[in-house]
């Protein structure tokens, strides 16, 4: 069908919700503390179905608790065009990583529903489950359970820190959302957009108002354990120790150098480490930590990624190490012709933009598996995220939502 | 009055007793986890002063939770001979850390009561609370109290890591012994006596039975807090990290070099290091960690303690760094007669012992400052301590209760 007049979107409303979805979990520092499915996160999904339900939108639920609004095209025999992000962030994180996209995605629901404008295909907003895996591990579940990646029951089985499983979490959501529809896992969509914040300080250093996203950083994660002895710290000479915390500083500095480059592409981080029994008095006898390293180029991550292994071992001293990479994923790149819609849709409205390579993970990712998937970007304050300083302007979110409206409404009109 | 015939202990009594204790708070592992005023601890407190209360016993509380068991002497205006150690443990111990010296002490008055052996001093049992300062910091915190080195307020007001405070549970341990009577804190000693396994492998080398300890080795310990800023793993270039879990392990692996020594004399732990937020895929913006550095020589405890405030700030890198002594102490030399009192007495009973200094922390370092006070060492398997799998003979912890009650009377029979 032919393109209709794409409407602008309500700016104050997006600024007012924006608000209104950053309150829930607030934090002192200005940030947000909204751990997959907590009660806070729950409260986000029942705060975003009540908009939808005001807009005469339907709400419908998966297995893996993700979240779908939904807007009916002309054809409903089409696949939908969707867009969306999630609601969790990380303990703690920022008001925009992830709510950004979801924002972008109702917005566009709700303009297209305002201006009575008609799409060919369905278009639906998306909120993905446990995206940032700070709570439930691996991280992406949602979208990677949805799109057949994980397993379904292997990831309702995950545990929290406390002993909770997701299982038990999703089962809450649904209690909190009576009326939404249940959704098979795996409908396929015709596209997907994902609007987020860049993470980065390109965009703030060009100028640049819209980031077209061209794909996205591979990763590789791994965890290690590190088993010594326990032993009294007023008596135990150092030549008897069994240290697991001087074997996994050893490791630590030396990946380190390992992981160094001139050129600051590779991103290497133990973010994670805990020391056991973690008494003051008591040699440590076990000492664990998390591997995140992240890189444009597939050689790059086997290369240094495949070091990880022989490398602890060597350092282990009087230790015992077991290294188990627990995820991985390779780089991707988004489809050129979507990249080009958001490229023109960006011109067309006169932001300035640029191709930009997305450094972070995002749901993007698996979707980019089953469907011409793409993201754009908007600038964000010092590129300081996963932090409760994380910040971006007002202009740049409404500049962010109307592309993602642009866009979807485009490609949810060809045939 | 003349020293009367010396009284052989109950051996049998002696080892059910120890199994009975160390069943309060046993860990699968055959360990024990009993921290201070915890339940298990508690339970302790009133299995012992169940056992004095059968034999007809006083027991007595202070105002910081120590626990005195009391057997009147000739002339009560006479200050008492005391012996004794602590029931609390590493999370997790061992079975005879504290326990030992508890058991020793009691079994003393409980053979002197048998035999109906008469003393010119009053004769104590003590249980000093929070030796290990594994709940509340620092440790040896009711001996502290007890001698007026600690202030006693100060101490009350200690919190755990759930929040608890140690008035809180000093007034639980005061409601589980109805019955004790109210002791003033600081009422004097003529002498006090400490049994304890070795924690180290001397006098299972030697093959003696009994170590005479000469003195105890100083301390320092200090407090360690890196702040750096939280970031994105994925998005922020390592140029543009304050990534504090760099900073720490950069710091702990200078300090080792720091502290290593040709001769193993140094005892360097860092047994507790935390590192916030603890997310996977968030830079560190936060570290914390604990030294605890002894050596016998003061100057050196001087020359290398100062040390580290110093090479922490050269080795903060774009972090921010406060380095806090939290607690010291000197070096202590026990008096040269008791040492020979406690000699004579292994001697008269043919135990094979040597002179030997004490590597860890005692409660007989505080008493040392108020009475003339000695330490009885046994040998402990491997100088395995402060682990789940400590383990002393039951012929030698016979030994370490019959000297401890030979030197006890003689003392307590001394004009």
């Amino acid at each position: 069908m032919q393109i209709p007049d794409l409407p602008k979107i309500n700016s104050d409303r997006l600024w007012q919700r924006h608000l209104d979805l950053a309150a829930l979990g607030a934090t002192k520092a200005g940030g947000v503390h909204r751990l997959a499915l907590s009660p806070e996160d729950i409260a986000a999904h029942v705060l975003i179905a009540g908009w939808a339900g005001e807009s005469g939108l339907t709400v419908q639920l998966d297995a893996i608790g993700n979240m779908f609004i939904c807007r009916p095209g002309h054809d409903p025999s089409l696949r939908a065009i969707a867009s969306g992000s999630h609601t969790d962030t990380q303990p703690p994180g920022g008001q925009f990583d992830g709510s950004l996209g979801v924002l972008c995605a109702i917005e566009t629901l709700e303009t297209l529903q305002d201006a009575g404008t008609e799409t060919l295909h369905p278009v639906e907003a998306v909120i993905w489950n446990n995206e940032e895996g700070a709570r439930f591990m691996p991280g992406l579940s949602g979208s990677g359970a949805y799109v057949g990646k994980y397993d379904l029951e292997a990831m309702l089985d995950c545990r929290d820190d406390t002993g909770l499983t997701m299982r038990d979490c999703v089962a809450e959501l649904q209690k909190a959302l009576p009326s939404a529809v249940h959704r098979e896992l795996g409908v396929p969509f015709a596209g997907f957009i994902e609007a987020h914040i860049e993470q980065d300080l390109i965009l703030e250093a060009s100028g640049n108002t819209i980031g077209v996203v061209t794909g996205m950083q591979g990763n590789r994660r791994f965890h290690i354990i590190v088993t010594g002895e326990n032993a009294h710290s007023g008596t135990t000479p150092r030549s008897r120790r069994k240290d697991a915390f001087v074997a996994a500083t050893d490791m630590a500095v030396a990946l380190r150098d390992i992981f160094w480059d001139e050129e600051d592409v590779v991103r290497f981080t133990i973010g994670k480490f805990e020391v056991g029994p973690g008494a003051k008095s008591v040699v440590p006898g076990r000492a664990e930590f998390f591997i995140d390293f992240r890189h444009p180029s597939a050689e790059i991550l086997k290369l240094l990624g495949d070091q990880i292994e022989p490398l602890c071992d060597r350092m282990k001293g009087p230790c015992q190490v077991v290294v188990e990479e627990i995820s991985s994923a390779a780089p991707v790149a988004f489809p050129a012709e979507v990249q080009q819609s958001i490229k023109q849709a960006a011109d067309a409205r006169g932001y300035p933009n640029q191709a930009i390579l997305s450094c972070a993970g995002h749901d993007a990712r698996h979707l980019a598996e089953v469907c011409p998937s793409a993201m754009v970007f908007i600038p964000c304050w010092k590129g300081i995220s996963h932090n409760e300083a994380e910040r971006a302007e007002r202009k740049h979110v409404t500049a962010g939502a109307q592309i993602v409206c642009d866009v979807v409404t485009i490609l949810a009109c060809k045939d």
